[in-house]
């Protein structure tokens, strides 16, 4: 142990640059090394693409200060509890679900919990969220965001100075993320619903704004390209728009589809409106799912579903947090894409017209 | 607007007992009131049964140090948020996420938000996340504890001096609670099946040391009374030991059931083991839901269910919540119990010998 006197030159010099609560801040560090906390915030959250001078200042400027990640820091201290802040869009969500499932095992083995928080696809209301998570001393951000487009947004999760990692959103090479390959799904969707004939097909996409319904917009209309399928924009929909009564004028309306492709919840949705107008699956309509649960494949009938693997990507997802936390990440942004795999059963057949010409 | 001067003569006075941080906590108000923390927390609580000079003496405190709680106090100021902790077993559970969603809805429209946690049932672990949500500022708590039977517990609740709602929980006269008549549910199931002639009925509970497991036990055994068939603690199970091979070695083994009463979750896992046993229903085995989700309806064959309210419970939880925090609950604990109602749809019909009976 260095004697008091001995480590009485470093401290007024280290105290001078301190903040006066006490252990040097984000903001320190931005003030000694000359720039901004959101370029701090990239240097922390392993980005690349900042200027080599830049990340050297930082790194400079950390190694002077003597500078520890906020939540070392409290994890080090007794008795702390340590919390990860998580963003979804809604907790009814099966998908969504299984992903925090998955994340919160690996993160709870590490000792921490995680905080989780609706956004509904709101961003003022998502962006007060992520400020009160912060003010709340989270100490680090995983989830989806509400527009993964919009580069000030992104600007401004770095202001919270947090380590983040996004699922099923593009994080623009800002931040890592882990993504289920979407389009490939939507893809072996269309694919399978052409070879057996189908050239209405509907399709009800995510969110505008996010990875999610991007992909599947265009997995279906490459696909639709390549079986020579004339896109017709009146057959692809957004989940935010899409209820029963869209839902009954689809399938019920002129140049109805004879084959639709939705997510897990909008899945529901059909099923209920072909049970109330007396439409037959596969006989009138056939049905792809994208994503299960487990009555997927005990409905009536059973359906067919290119599935992703929520669990592996909120697994994934929350290395990579424990990584960014305890600087065992390795160095650049990471990108993770999943890929999807298509289960048949029986909610799929030929088209009517198909079918009906192939009985005479 | 009172005048500078006019407001001086109480200020002094009432700095002398404030917290040197400025305005008055709920321990000061039990220091001036000379009482525990948890006194003063109960009388937040609308608690009743507390001895009324401790009642009188709480009161007088809070008006002399002009006491507001903490979430009134931060609400008033400018850009802060707040927030309800919200505690659930696990996320995955449909109903549990519907409670969580309408509750959401009702506390967000009032500028709260809601940060959800999961116990996984893990007491220990529950205690750190309350005790880690209230370090985090969180103005309230929702939910259901994984132990309603422990004193202990409940005094523990209480020294986290919040407005406490619990939901499907019974909170033994100590905090507001909004429970569904599991007991009843029960009862109807057991009674319909009786009346197709079971005898041999098996019920998958929910978890000990809950309102939920107990009242389950309790209606089942009543019904089964009322019919005269006499208990088998082999039919009897529980959730938390209930996975596939349990299910697969029950309706395989001697002794087994003709007839299976289970909650959302439990009831997938039965459908996996008929499925993968070759088993019939409801030939071999009437199977009913306790809840069900949008796919329980389209199910092959459609499940016949005992369904609750989990929209109606979270938002009368997080309305008795916003009363507590505004100050306009009515005087005394309340508890409010929601029925259950059967629909009757596909998987029952007579047990199998019966039905071979009648056919001879």
């Amino acid at each position: 142990m260095p004697k008091e006197s001995a480590s009485k030159p470093v401290k007024p010099a280290l105290r001078s640059r301190k903040s006066p609560q006490g252990s040097p801040t984000v903001q320190d560090v931005a003030r000694l090394a000359k720039v901004s906390v959101g370029s701090v915030s990239r240097v922390l959250n392993g980005r690349e693409n900042v200027a080599s001078a830049i990340q050297e200042a930082v790194r400079a400027a950390m190694a002077e200060l003597n500078f520890v990640p906020n939540v070392v820091a409290r994890s080090m201290r007794k008795g702390s509890s340590s919390a990860i802040g998580c963003l979804i869009s809604d907790i009814t969500q099966h998908t969504a679900a299984q992903m925090v499932s998955a994340a919160e095992e690996r993160l709870r083995a590490r000792g921490f919990e995680i905080l989780i928080a609706n956004s509904h696809y709101d961003l003022e209301r998502e962006r007060a969220i992520l400020s009160s998570l912060k003010q709340r001393r989270i100490d680090g951000f995983i989830g989806a965001i509400s527009d993964d487009e919009t580069p000030s947004y992104f600007n401004f999760l770095h202001t919270l100075n947090m380590p983040v990692v996004l699922w099923e959103r593009d994080a623009q090479g800002e931040f890592n993320s882990v993504l289920t390959d979407h389009a490939d799904g939507c893809r072996q969707a269309v694919r399978y619903l052409a070879s057996l004939g189908h050239r209405a097909i509907a399709l009800v996409a995510g969110h505008e704004n996010t990875w999610v319904g991007r992909e599947m917009v265009r997995g279906y209309q490459a696909a639709c390209e390549v079986a020579g399928i004339a896109p017709d924009p009146a057959l692809v929909l957004r989940t935010s728009a899409f209820d029963k009564d869209v839902c009954r004028a689809l399938l019920t309306g002129r140049g109805r589809p004879t084959a639709i492709i939705a997510t897990l919840n909008d899945v529901a949705i059909v099923l209920e409106v072909v049970r109330e107008t007396g439409l037959s699956i596969p006989a009138d309509l056939s049905v792809i799912s994208i994503g299960e649960h487990e009555y997927s494949g005990i409905a009536s009938p059973a359906l067919t579903v290119v599935t992703q693997s929520p669990r592996d990507v909120g697994r994934e997802a929350a290395d990579m947090m424990l990584q960014l936390i305890d600087g065992s990440a390795p160095s650049g942004i990471r990108r993770s894409k999943h890929p999807m795999r298509m289960i048949v059963r029986e909610s799929c057949g030929a088209p009517p017209g198909l079918a009906r010409r192939k009985k005479r």
